[in-house]
Order: C-alpha cells, then sequence, then structure tokens
C-alpha cells in the first residue's frame, strides 16, 4: 500500500463542493489507491447524499464562462480548452444560455469541460437544456461526479510528490 | 365551456406548494375542464418548475403521522385511511422511519395516500427508502402529481357548487 500523506476535509472540498461528502470521504480514508477512493466517493455521492448535498456541490461551480468571482485554479484548467477556443460572440452566447439553463433547472449547467470546445459545450447546452428536469438532475450528479474523479486524481498525484520517500533497507 | 368561479393563487397553492406552480396556473386559466386544467398542471410540473419548486412543494406536505404541526383538512382526509388502520406501534415504527427516509434523502417521503393502509404505506417507505437519491426524486415528483390531481378535482367539485346557475332562455 502506497503511503499517503493525511487526508483533510478541504482536500475533499476542493474535489467536490459537498460537506457530507467531504465527511464521509474523511471517514472512509486512508485509501489502498486512487482506484479506491473513486470507489468509494461514487458510492458515498450516489447512494448517501442528500439533495441539498447534491445542490451544494453544483452551487461550487462558477458557470462556463463567469468572470465575475474569483475561480479555482482547478476550474480554470479544467475550463482552459473552452477558453482557448471561444471568441466574444460564442462566449457571449454561452453565457446567455447558461443564466436560461439556471432559471429553468434552478442548478448550474455541469459538464466535465476537461478538453471540450466552447462550440462543443455550447452546442451540448443547448441540446440538455429542453430535457426534462428530472434528467438534467442525473446528468448534472454524473458528470459532478467525473469532474471529482479527475480532481481525485489530481489531489492523488500532489499527494505522491509531497510525500515522504520509502526508505527500502 | 361550464362556468367557472375565478381562480386565485391561493386555490392552486393548496393543490401545489410550489408558488411557481401557482402562479404558472394562475396564467394558464381558465380551463375548458378538469382534464384540461389537469393535462396544464402535469406539463407546468413536470416542464416548467425548477428544483427549488419541487422541493418547495414536496416540504408543503406534514409527514405522514405528524401531530407536531396543523395539518390541513384535505391532508387529514388523504390520510384518514392510513390513520384508521394503524395502531400505535405502527404509527411509532412510520414515524421512525419517516424521519430516516428524510435523514437520507433531505426531503419528506411523499405517497398518495389515499385508500392507503398504514401497513401498505410502512411496506412502501421501507422499499423505496434503499432506493437512490435521483430515483426518489423521480417518484416524489411522480406521488406529488397524483396529490394535485386529485386535489384539482376537489377544488372543480367546490367551484361547480358555488358557482352561480346558468340562466337558459
Amino acid at each position: 500500500m502506497a503511503e499517503q500523506r493525511s487526508w483533510t476535509e478541504n482536500d475533499f472540498l476542493s474535489c467536490c463542493g459537498s460537506s457530507r461528502f467531504a465527511r464521509a470521504m474523511m471517514a472512509a480514508s486512508p485509501f489502498s489507491d486512487l482506484q479506491h477512493a473513486i470507489q468509494l466517493a461514487r458510492n458515498i455521492w450516489f447512494n448517501e447524499i442528500d439533495v441539498n448535498g447534491w445542490l451544494e456541490a453544483f452551487a461550487d461551480h462558477p458557470p462556463i464562462g463567469a468572470t465575475s468571482k474569483p475561480i479555482s485554479q482547478w476550474s480554470k484548467e479544467e475550463q482552459s480548452t473552452a477558453v482557448a477556443t471561444s471568441t466574444d460572440s460564442t462566449m457571449q452566447e454561452l453565457i446567455e444560455w447558461n443564466a436560461r439553463y439556471k432559471e429553468k433547472f434552478g442548478f448550474v449547467f455541469l459538464i466535465c469541460a476537461s478538453g471540450r470546445s466552447t462550440p462543443e459545450i455550447l452546442s451540448e447546452l443547448k441540446k440538455r437544456y429542453s430535457n426534462r428536469l428530472i434528467i438534467e438532475l442525473e446528468i448534472a450528479a454524473q458528470e459532478e461526479m467525473k469532474i471529482t474523479e479527475l480532481r481525485l486524481a489530481r489531489l492523488f498525484e500532489s499527494k505522491a510528490s509531497t510525500a515522504p520517500s520509502l526508505t527500502t533497507l
């Protein structure tokens, strides 16, 4: 079992903004490896979080294209392809459709943006806008989990690179 | 087209406790008949209400077996079979499982209780408790609509009985 630096609730909150999720992951740690952590995270997210925890996590994401409030470095990097491929007019359209989506469903449009261009994201947003609420809740929960898995992987990398080296005899 | 007394937002709030639902029904009224009203209500509820509106409506129901806060006459009548068939111990068990359900999912256990006995309701609650959150949100939304339809029917009856008679020449 690889040595892991100790975990904090803030580590897990940086992966998924539900405090119930973070507490449950703390209680479940340490993990034998990343796959073990992801397996536990999926079970907690889909089976142990109440509806308020889901909404708390969704609310923790900046809308794609948001410029008005501070955005975490991870969100910035996840959205870097979108930002690089956007023009002023597509970005403006994305901001408008985001607002329309939030007005209809009551939470921010969630998509695992890593590697996706702005036109791709905009097209997905327009398609998903016509869905029923229950369908969007399901998709948003799935996308949240994809984002959480990517962030857990980064967390493991950063823990590994700062962990003390093992002494072998 | 049958004459209908004018509608108020409170009429619709007494059928479904989401203020967005009540406003949308007001905007859609008057209705050609009950079936027309139900058709509009279903579309509004499933396609036009955001997640906060769903939770607002769910929160408007007393937990089955609740005795601590005032319960509307309609809720009382809808739960009358359950109350008549309950014993102290089944009612106690129902109250405990309701609390457990709310702790897991973040909203009250919703079931269209009309004509259902306490053992039936308790058995449904235990079965549904093991569901995933997204499944329970879908079932709760369906049950909410069943309750709303029954209440719309009662509202139409009460409007009809107080409407001025039509003068025929």
